[in-house]
């Protein structure tokens, strides 16, 4: 008799949710998807195509979807203003979730994420770091943890996107939360990762510039920032993104510590080829996010289905997300008010900091 | 309701057929794995644990495997000697086949798998040249295709081995079909494939030591060997494997055209990390063969499984395979007998270079 | 008849002064290093085996040594608390000077030497930048000069020392002027270069721990340093320094355009020798900032002589130098006192950031 | 009072003795190059503007060179063909010599230098194996001889030219000695530095084709060549060299030990500059021979001076240069004839092998 699988379901079949259907269809042996939820009628389309000649049954009404006969899992990559509701709805009908990140751009919203789940402790509920299951960055974690490189002290990383000249990225500002919340939110996850996620933020400060997209102002963003948060204890972090990269997606981390440095994407490739030509030797570079970490979206889906199904702890807490975004918030009001913010030892926000 | 799947066994279940199985039962959405074979115990037992409970049914008796019913296809993966009677079988019992390189040591038993293939087109036979659904790879073979660079000319490529101390190697060698057959059919394959299957060989030389396991010596063979294929119409492809390998597996390939050069892996890589110690900065590399190609194993099963489902075109022909055979044995003959052997421009053999 | 030689002197005979004017007396083939000053017995005892047998004139006395007949040029790189003096006094008996950085730790004093220098305009003076002189930097400033990059917008640079456990950096804090002005004052004069010596800053911040040196405290200086500054029009330099690293010297910068980016030694090498060992592959990278550039020196001597034999224009002004002192001061004190200093368009301090 | 210097004369000034020239006048402190002879009369005019006005005399005649008043040594860049001559006329003068590789095409020629040298054995007479002088090289060799790779027995080495449209290559060829004699010579002379001086040669096969210069048919030569070289006791050397690289200058090497590997410019590079461009990650490589080794040449004359004038011993013997020409013409000799040629235990050439 086969395994028992976990009865799976997608809401939001757009660019990454269409990603993660299809890995939950294909690459997640231990998975079954069995249900998709969409409200536009291209992705239905889409969905028709590609998921529905495998049994899955496609639904234009969340609602619906999650009465779906034997479903135990949701995965939520709708758009990120919806991912909290969808994210408490399915936690209330007990259903385990993985929610894209964030869980939302509001840190208080994303605390009732956090809260409805208290209440369902049984249930597997994980925001998508996808970072946290790469291959590198897991390497780069044990080396850490392993005491590697002697204490973590400065942390830099960067999230850099090549420059999308459609002008997209002005029209997703609107609801993306800003840079530091849509992009750096990820380095700041791995900062918390590395330095340990009770660390208390110090302070908070950011600048930044809209080189190539003016319009980027009046959604108060940029497409560029810089932002250095300073933790207690004598650990900075200091983050960099951007929206106009030339050659492809270069994410990349430097871990230093007082024994040892980690660098974990320095030199950015795309395969192993390297071209000899006229100009000089060149490689490419992946093109954007997915291909930089196609495999740990991957293994995100198989972890995920595991820890559902063994009732296996998750690799990270669901409070992390509530974390990583009150930083990404602060870097982003920093960058618009001008002001560094500071914290006191709790943690707690100085009131002078305001002014 | 769900697509259709092809439902394939796998036989042997050793280092390689252990993959091959896992990769076809988790990795292969559109193949099914319901049958194992294999004679070994401990194999059995892996099997109990690993495949039964997923209804993969295990057999020891390779007869009776193909007797399962509805089984559609086999991937073969037992000791070399066997590769060729256990494909032949197949194709007589009417099922596609995936044979693990090479089909055999000797080019006569190579042609007969490829005569029995030819007798039954509707079946898809082919051999696993993995290299070729390497992603790296193809990006270069697509390059030169288009004429990136020019006109290939010269080809240079090396499997080069971890070392292990444990002394397998020189057991193995008894079958393996000497160093040049074993590890250089991969880079002869590529030649072919970058210089055009229809290359004719003009000569073939080769040479090398036993550096640090002189009882190679026994079995004809070599832990180090270099090797010069010259082709008819300008080009010569040269080869290097080596069995002691401090770092790794370093598997590369150069194909250097009359306008620019590609290079394959020139800078091994294993993770993302790069680690800045005392000592220097380091990176570890990969340390075996499937370290380094386990996605080209995982594309290799699904193109296989639709390749048979759909009845279209496998990637290369199962004739190749007798050809990388026939230059890797005259590499190995020329490595023992010292003398360079020449062919004329039909590919046919001249005497006088037996003297 | 020989070509006419510059006479210079090198002043300060310490770890840079010696290579100074072992630079001047073997590697600039149009000077003629005629003259040393140094009050330190065991610099004199060096000079008596290094300079004297060349026929250099070794001085005790600063004053005597700028009488030294027929004298026309001084190298200075004694303390850095006597640079400006030194060079004032140079200037004054009307030789041209190369001072290493910084002219001072003190703006004022900085300008003191500006101002002196322009009272005597036939005469050269430097300051010793030397990354202007490094072959890749200059690489890269005539690829953003030609407009390869599009408008440059973020400049990112660090400066980062092997760790030196013997606490000589503690000892050498109380009068380096701190971090930023030692260590970033090399990549303040880079973003001036590349951004435009006109570019007027914005705002300033900085931050720091003393990961490994508690006692840098005593002298109001950090291990490690994160600064950030802001120009008007849409520019943003980060910088990091650290005394820690454990590889060795890793100074690199990126300029980051709206078209493109430079990196300049993202990967740092030492030799071309990597090796391959059962921990992995390995390089080594320099040792300390000589290590990495001996040869910018050599340049920067080779083309300050060449510019005051044939009174030709500097490759950059002095006044540069104090530019790079003020921004390096800026972020020195927000390092200490936490703040963020803003300033307005003409470059004014605004009273409100001191608050 | 200054220090006694070497007077030196440069005999040649085309492409490379120019640059020996200069290096001499301007970059080696201990020599004074006094005299210099050319029977071009365009490098003649050259000299006046470059050397004259330096205080050298310039010859047209060689044998009056010779008689310049106070010569001590002289530095051969003149036609491969003049080299042998030059170069016993020098020594037979009394003169040290470092004369540019190859001494001569013919090994008898090449040993008929040994033979003048070794009368005269108070002179230095150096053949310029210029990698020798190069600091990875030199790094690479500390490493071996220090035992870091255990016993190096597989030696792969390439000298590879950037492609020169001009046809220069096929009208040089007639005088070069071919590609193995002229590019090759350095990898050899390398393999006899690496593995042992007292090497012996056991084998040596070549092949090479014209790819894009079909007219080096005519001059016996190719425009890529292979080539192997077996030693006694279990060593191997193979090479390759090319004419027609798109990118720059590509020179490789590799040392395989039982112990581990070195790599020596496996990932060329130029400047430490990268561009991240529309098209991918991209860097320049140097684009001639004197690009990747210009230091080595500096660090050649300064170390022949020292030998000179503190009569120390040359770092390598000048019978290796007869060694190296003895492999690179028997590999020639072997692309030509298509007959591998072997040689007994003490070296001698085994009559079989020429049928």
């Amino acid at each position: 008799m086969a395994p028992r699988k976990l009865n799976i379901a997608c809401a939001g079949l757009g660019r990454m949710g269409a990603r993660h259907a299809l890995n939950f269809l294909n690459r997640t042996p231990r998975a079954q998807l069995v249900a998709a939820f969409t409200p536009d009628p291209r992705e239905v389309e889409w969905a028709r195509v590609h998921l529905e000649p495998s049994g899955v049954v496609i639904y234009t009404d969340y609602d619906e979807m999650l009465k779906h006969a034997g479903l135990e899992a949701v995965v939520i990559a709708t758009v990120t203003t919806a991912h909290a509701e969808n994210a408490i709805k399915a936690i209330e009908a007990d259903k385990h979730v993985l929610c894209e990140k964030p869980l939302s751009t509001s840190v208080e919203i994303s605390q009732s994420v956090v809260d409805a789940a208290s209440r369902k402790p049984h249930l597997k509920v994980m925001c998508g770091f996808s970072r946290r299951f790469d291959a590198s960055y897991r390497d780069a974690f044990d080396r850490v943890d392993s005491g590697a490189i002697g204490r973590p002290s400065i942390f830099r990383s960067q999230t850099c996107d090549k420059l999308d000249p459609s002008g997209f990225f002005v029209s997703y500002a609107e609801f993306s939360g800003g840079i530091f919340v849509d992009c750096n939110i990820h380095d700041i996850d791995l900062a918390l990762w590395y330095f340990g996620q009770d660390s208390i933020v110090k302070s908070v400060v950011a600048t930044g510039i809209c080189a190539l997209q003016p319009e980027l102002r009046k959604h108060k963003d940029v497409d560029n920032g810089v932002g250095v948060v300073e933790f207690w204890g004598g650990k900075v972090a200091y983050f960099y993104s951007s929206r106009m990269m030339a050659a492809g997606q270069h994410d990349m981390t430097e871990i230093i510590g007082t024994n040892g440095k980690l660098a974990v994407n320095a030199s950015p490739t795309g395969t192993l080829v390297e071209m000899h030509e006229p100009t000089g030797v060149r490689r490419e570079i992946p093109h954007d996010y997915y291909g930089r970490f196609e495999y740990a979206f991957v293994t995100e889906a198989n972890e995920f289905t595991a820890a559902c199904l063994d009732n296996k702890r998750l690799p990270f807490k669901l409070s992390g997300a509530v974390q990583a975004v009150t930083i990404g918030c602060a870097l982003q009001e920093s960058l618009n008010s001008g002001q560094k913010i500071n914290f006191d030892e709790t943690g707690r926000r100085l009131e002078g900091s305001k002014l």
